[in-house]
């Protein structure tokens, strides 16, 4: 569907002043500014770097449209209230994202990443970006063809960790992604391309970078986000689609041995977008080609 | 003891161009270089702001002493091998931190933090520095007098996470410490200085910068290090010293109501060095005066 650009164009990074509602700019200073993406810009004693101690957001931007913007905008202000983070400028931040799309040279596909953290540590004030680049599409088309092999991993949490010890981020999107990364090389050692986490009694959580959807029948299901998991954007995309298609969508609750018996599984998430599953811990499952179809397509082609 | 110096002399920053082994420089660079310490270094790109991806250590020096080096040296190597990052060049890294410390105005207490990221997405090459600033004392003084309150917070994994899922990298002292940050506020909303991890089926851990030092008559116990917990450096100067004196000193098991009997409760680490605990969710507890101006008086005079 899309060419891929041989040479991929510089990204685009744009800085937030003005993250934070109350915090006023002085010296004339603007809310955000273009600088060159090449130069070093974050402080060695940021708590973004230092402690991972901040939140960010993923978003694709399709033939120019910044997809689930206010899905993506509404999480973030999530994130930030579970750090106690300074309450965010929503409009300041979407201002951003949109300028930074606009300068990105035309791409098919773009990734915007927005970023904020507790700032240098002893000033109280967050520090803030938005990165635009461009990603490659094969990788993508590849797995929606072949599928993806997971590997189902322990969280090591409850499935109700979130509502009994909130301090422990779980449902927030942290750079604290450590962990997130790890189990990807996990992965890799056992074959896998990708990662399913389970809790530690036994409900299916999420990916470490995507949400979970299965096909039961003419019914699809994503595990609760009381789970202490993230809210998808776009696998909330890809139910408002079914809905619209008569199918009937569902917030549950899923164990490893439940899956076996979906008639389709996908991960869902800004970047590849959907891609079916083809294999947990080794053991085929179905691939639900024509639905595959129809929701990368129908995901591809949304306009906001 | 010490006096503190109003004016905080500026931090000194070495950027270690070759923290990995097997990484050759090129272009005559030198392994580190003192930079100016006030302007942006990382990339938002860096892997350590993106993904927290990364490992850390803090290390006292006083009276111009880098305290516990080979500990600390020794404990980055294993994080670095835990995050199956390149395997780091000791050596470099070591004069790095000894570079720094020479290069700082002297002072009384600096504290040098010494970080390794993953570094720029797509490079394969770490990101490392050595930041070096003065402490100032008085707080720790402080809380050798007063002691300070815990508050016993879930850490929501089970005591033998470390040896059953690997990949969620505890007993790694990783750049991903928001929950490490957001449990102090916790502490603070309960009134309290900080905190105790503890497992979730019931067993104490660690503080979320310190170890704890439990006093049973005359033995002192710490929480094993295979329960995912790293490796105290200050804890294990302070029981070099308990043994030296003649203590029984243990790695053991404790469960909170445990420490109820105890006579005396410390957290220890690098910044801090030793501080006696004065409360637990509210309960006084003892606070052993003679041995904690004892192990204080010892750990702050080390030349090693």
């Amino acid at each position: 569907m899309f060419a891929v650009n041989p040479a991929t164009p510089p990204p685009v990074l744009v800085l937030i002043a003005k993250a934070a509602r109350n915090y006023s700019l002085s010296n004339g200073q603007q809310a955000f500014r273009s600088v060159d993406p090449t130069a070093g810009h974050i402080d060695v004693t940021d708590l973004g770097v230092t402690r991972g101690d901040g939140i960010f957001e993923g978003i694709g931007i399709i033939d120019g449209t910044v997809q689930a913007l206010e899905a993506h905008l509404s999480r973030l202000q999530i994130s930030a209230r579970m750090l106690d983070l300074p309450d965010l400028d929503i409009d300041v931040i979407r201002a951003a994202i949109l300028h930074a799309a606009e300068l990105h040279e035309p791409q098919p596909f773009l990734l915007s990443k927005v970023v904020v953290t507790r700032g240098i540590e002893g000033t109280g004030v967050p520090t803030a970006w938005v990165h635009t680049a461009a990603v490659p599409l094969i990788g993508f088309e590849e797995e929606r063809r072949t599928g993806i092999r997971v590997v189902a991993l322990d969280r090591g949490f409850r499935h109700d960790v979130a509502l009994t010890s909130p301090w422990l981020l779980q449902g927030a999107k942290t750079l604290s992604y450590a962990v997130n990364k790890s189990v990807l090389r996990e992965a890799a050692r056992r074959g896998a391309d990708d990662v399913l986490f389970i809790s530690s009694d036994g409900y299916v959580l999420e990916g470490p970078s995507a949400n979970l959807i299965a096909r039961f029948g003419n019914t699809f299901v994503t595990p609760r986000t009381d789970l202490g998991i993230l809210k998808g954007t776009t696998q909330g995309a890809a139910f408002e689609i079914l809905e619209r298609e008569g199918y009937i969508t569902e917030y549950g609750l899923l164990k490893l041995e439940d899956l076996a018996l979906a008639e389709g599984l996908w991960l869902a998430s800004s970047g590849r977008q959907v891609a079916p599953i083809s294999h947990i811990d080794g053991a085929e499952v179905a691939i639900d080609r024509p639905l595959t179809k129809f929701l990368a397509d129908e995901l591809i082609s949304r306009r906001s």
